[in-house]
């Protein structure tokens, strides 16, 4: 199974009052890091509407747990992987680790592979997940 | 019990490409919203380390689940309450309503009371809600 | 001159580890501020493009000068008008008062009335401002 | 002079609904540039409180003048330096460049040395800034 990996230092503007990362920050990182899984894969998630004619991935639920605080200066990996692929969406998860290895944090998300709906344009519809998607994903 | 309703227009730059509200926005708003809750059961939030000589209310585990998007301009409402008070820790839930009265949104947070740990200084204790509190709530 | 005049409270989001606003969310105020002051002149922005067959108003230069920091809490009242109409942009001032009415933040933007190119689909024009939006402004 | 330089994908988050980075994106882009370039020149930002009993060197004004837009997906490249130590304040330049070479946004800000004021606690002064970071930024 295809893993992203990413690295990132928390930046001042990340933080909060308390010294910690404030939480939106971290759905941030993790839409990005399910873009650069996609890359990872072999197809950045900008050419999806493109090429496989669909709408986008919206998410249509996310969670994080956050076990430890991260703060200003911090490096931090974030390990992104797909766990499960459903007929029509498909759930990721984010492991968030601190430079020591701690994992601080994890985040869950599924997405909606959502194509064009046939008869109210602008309007997404879920749609089956291309075999071509699956066979990227499980290299 | 007391319920926190705050309304709020979507702007240009909480949107995203696809020209809806980005994700992260709405963690932001709903942090937000917990705190409204708190000035609106009589306590500003901002008053809680020193009123009860706690380090904060940190969020430990958050969730959403979204239904509808919403656009530059859309006037929404969130309504926020308690769903349950634990010894030591509170469930947040977070209705986002969409003008017509549509349920577009919902978000759960889980917050910890935390108190200043008795032998290391800077970390925080898990510590029993006051009965200030619950009371404040349950009016 | 019509002047838009809005109020909003400083979320604990907004700020950074030095407990004031990081200065980034000054210019999401501002940008909404714009917004907003399009409609008190009576033509919501999101209404421009279709209205005026323009792109849109990008900013093409933009500053801010920081007189006094805010914090969590506090309510700021921005203040916003055209200081100058030129022939085919415009230049903007946020002033930001705290509540007790000391100038805190003053922000200046150009922005360009944007047409569509004649010749490259997808390039911007600078074109001339409508005098429909000098007399909505000028009531 | 030293020269901070660092390079940045734009993301999906980072952009609006014209497809282009949202402008207060930059302004945190380059305040983490800033951080950068002290990091550069030797004395990590967030060292520089302790080493040299200043509270801070916060903004006082900046200003973006924005050439081209970047969008999703563009690889940039900022460049950041001093262009000019004053007594108490000092002035940051940062060049945005896209992956081409084209210069496409240019920041300028100035901050302050701001130490602790010797009658009201909490509050900053503008100090002197010390020989030694004069040296280390002119290696």
């Amino acid at each position: 199974m295809v893993v992203g990996i990413r690295e990132l230092t928390v930046e001042w503007g990340h933080c909060d009052p308390a010294g910690i990362v404030f939480n939106p920050r971290y759905f941030e990182w993790f839409d990005h890091s399910t873009a650069c899984l996609f890359g990872t894969a072999g197809i950045p998630k900008y050419d999806l509407p493109k090429r496989f004619d669909i709408i986008g991935i919206p998410i249509v639920d996310t969670r994080a747990k956050f076990m430890v605080p991260s703060k200003w200066g911090d490096v931090l990996r974030i390990e992104t992987r797909v766990i499960e692929f459903k007929r029509t969406s498909f759930d990721v998860e984010h492991q968030l680790f601190k430079a020591d290895g701690t994992l601080a944090v994890v985040g869950n998300e599924t997405r909606v592979w959502a194509g064009h709906h046939p008869e109210q344009r602008g309007r997404l519809k879920a749609t089956p997940i291309p075999q071509e998607i699956l066979d990227l994903f499980n290299q």
